[in-house]
């Protein structure tokens, strides 16, 4: 499956409890998608997310973030790492 | 010590050996500023990079993207992660 980050913005004085409810309604639903949400960073200050995923393509993260209540158009696969 | 994610742009077609290339530019000056790179994201498509690093502050980060020959000026303190 391929990899996948995603950006959020909005997420000003959020806290490690709106992350984790965020995370877990990502996890509630993306097996409908065959996606797996593995991790997220928050940044409360600028109120940016970065989440990384695996998954079948692009679409298919942003509709399991859009059902889950938190949609983004930033998602970019990431075939490489290091 | 704080973690931050920092985002470049503009490595449009970059290969898997461009990036490890990039990341051990890193490596080799990152101990005087007691930053640590231990991750990075290429989508060599739109030419997004994201970097997980840990360090001082933000300054320090961007000192040792700067010295490696590949500064941002985009990056996030994450203190919340799950």
């Amino acid at each position: 499956m391929p990899t996948f980050m995603d950006v959020h913005t909005g997420f000003v004085n959020a806290t490690a409890e709106d992350l984790r409810k965020a995370h877990e309604a990502d996890l509630a639903v993306e097996a409908d998608e065959m996606v797996h949400f593995e991790k997220a960073w928050l940044d409360p200050i600028s109120g940016k997310a970065f989440c990384l995923s695996t998954g079948p393509d692009k679409e298919a993260v942003m509709r399991v973030h859009s059902k889950a209540g938190h949609a983004t158009s930033e998602v970019y696969e990431v075939p490489i790492e290091v």
